[in-house]
């Protein structure tokens, strides 16, 4: 089943909720799917025979985050050139969120730009990455510090695939989707506490929610300068966790669970929230085998990383909070103090 | 003596045609420069005399064509992470065309695109490099092949730096300038005609009106979707001229010189144009040093090499033709028989 979510020029214009079967994408120029070797052990074949080209080429580049770098993008552009394809031709991204980063860099790139769709292949890419034409790769330097912001021409969204993801990848997927109930919608979360999600009816239902708040995020706002900034609920959290534990320990969704805890307490510290809301998000997380826990060994250095990132210009550290559920506020000038007491609070909670 | 070229989001919304003093440049964000060794011998002293920033660094790169790759572009935007510019902080290109396109390319990369300004030190990239928002760099399959829509937040232009400029680069910037009045404006085609621009009054304002008509043109159709083709009047012909003579024999402005004329005698040919309109563009091209002979050794090599051009998809030709002076007219239905006998003839003619 496919969620078709229609974009045109750089901002998304419709969003279809209905929910058809996958259409035969026939095309009359020159097609190249750039996929990995695992996704095109299992899905590939299917994908195929629903595509009608007339000259189609297939790329396929090493999996895993350590190849998400510029000499990759390199060698799909060669590809791309070899195959002559010209400022009509179309990529499609057929995989995760590290394939469909660099597929529409490679398409920002090539020529100038041509066009190109995502077909996401796990639940993190499905409900996040695909939507809101974040492209790019990481350098020495950090993640995702080379790019564009550029647009598919659409995404297919086909819960199908994901069948075949590994347990721990779908609920790092879901902790994004969860974010977005938490920031925008109590309805959304209502459902997510009471549907069963192994039905794959309430599984669309959800990342056609997840996805339609998202693209209405960045329609608003596709380059970050205001409410785009509210799907970092977690991250600020998440980002210092990831590097402490030198993304080795937590899938990053798994890390944005936890920041999502960290954050709610900040919140109930600061009145925004009532504890029995907190609590309800947690189960969830838990749920959904989520970690909520993590062991803060030094409360000072951690507090000094969140200067690190990127995203905190200025030495003002912008926290997204929730407020209640289903909304949200954001507040940059929250005190040294305040943030520490909340941390060393968490910290002590999770020792018992 | 400067035009400021205010530019805002992603095209150009006023255009000052006032020339005014060099105003103080003022920044308190991180400024990088990136310049070359020849243009930073001569002029770096004076900008730098004229810029006031809290953070700045000057990367220098190779002089030339050859240089303008990924690998330089890898190599400033190490730099920008080395002195750990931000998303606040500004570009400015320092130089001639290649020196523009990787910085502008450059800026468009990092951290998904930062801010830059155009401080173009030719002709060429006074009156055409710096303003339209083509950035880009060459690869082993062809020039300008990878690379972005990406625009400059302001455009300065200070005749001064000409005064060191060769005067074969001058002549060939004066190619391009020649061509915008050529197809839009037979007022600023007689101004020509009867000014002596070597006074830097008229120098300056026939530079303004050619960058105010590349702006209309690119604030009409930025992607080349329409008009802006017609910016490649002459240049058809011309990069067959390059190709056939390695790009070693002409300046791009020098085989534009010649192909225009090429273009010239076809649209003679098909009535649209006199004979006397025509005489009088190639006087203008001579009175300012530009070559309009060119033997061709094979027509019909010379013919097919119109297809290696990356602007001709699905085999058509698109000629961009002189509609009298000051007009234009685009044509791709004019059959092969007819092109060659023009071709023919313009050989033959320069032969006597």
């Amino acid at each position: 089943m496919i969620v078709p979510i229609h974009l045109e020029n750089s901002s998304i214009t419709e969003y279809a909720v209905t929910i058809d079967k996958l259409p035969n994408l026939s095309f009359d120029t020159k097609v190249a799917i750039v996929t990995n070797p695992t996704v095109s052990a299992l899905h590939l074949n299917r994908l195929l025979s629903k595509i009608n080209a007339n000259d189609l080429t297939v790329v396929t580049i090493p999996d895993g985050e350590e190849y998400k770098t510029l000499d990759t993008v390199v060698t799909i552009l060669d590809k791309l050139f070899e195959n002559k394809l010209d400022r009509k031709s179309l990529l499609i991204a057929f995989g995760g969120g590290v394939i469909g980063d660099m597929t529409g860099f490679t398409a920002s790139l090539y020529q100038r730009g041509i066009g190109f769709i995502q077909i996401p292949t796990t639940l993190l890419a499905q409900v996040d990455a695909s939507v809101g034409g974040k492209t790019g790769v990481n350098n020495r330097f950090g993640k995702n510090l080379i790019g564009a912001f550029y647009q598919p021409k659409a995404v297919y969204i086909d819960t199908d695939f994901l069948d075949t993801l590994p347990k721990r990848e779908f609920s790092a997927g879901m902790a994004e989707l969860i974010k977005m109930a938490i920031m925008f919608d109590s309805e959304f979360f209502n459902f997510l506490e009471k549907d069963d999600l192994s039905f794959k009816e309430s599984l669309q239902k959800a990342i056609a929610r997840s996805v339609e708040l998202k693209a209405w995020v960045v329609n608003q706002d596709e380059k970050e300068a205001g409410i785009r900034a509210v799907l970092n609920y977690g991250h600020t959290f998440a980002h210092v966790i990831e590097n402490e534990t030198k993304y080795k320990r937590f899938l990053h969704g798994e890390a944005v669970a936890i920041g999502m805890v960290m954050a709610n307490l900040l919140s109930l510290e600061l009145g925004l929230i009532e504890e029995n809301e907190i609590n309800r998000v947690e189960e969830l997380l838990i749920k959904h085998n989520l970690p909520v826990d993590y062991e803060i060994e030094d409360i000072d250095l951690f507090y000094n990383k969140f200067f690190l990132d990127k995203k905190s210009a200025n030495s003002k550290i912008k926290f997204i909070l929730p407020k209640g559920i289903g909304d949200f506020e954001v507040r940059d000038n929250i005190s040294k103090d305040i943030v520490k007491s909340v941390l060393s609070k968490f910290s002590k909670a999770k020792l018992k």
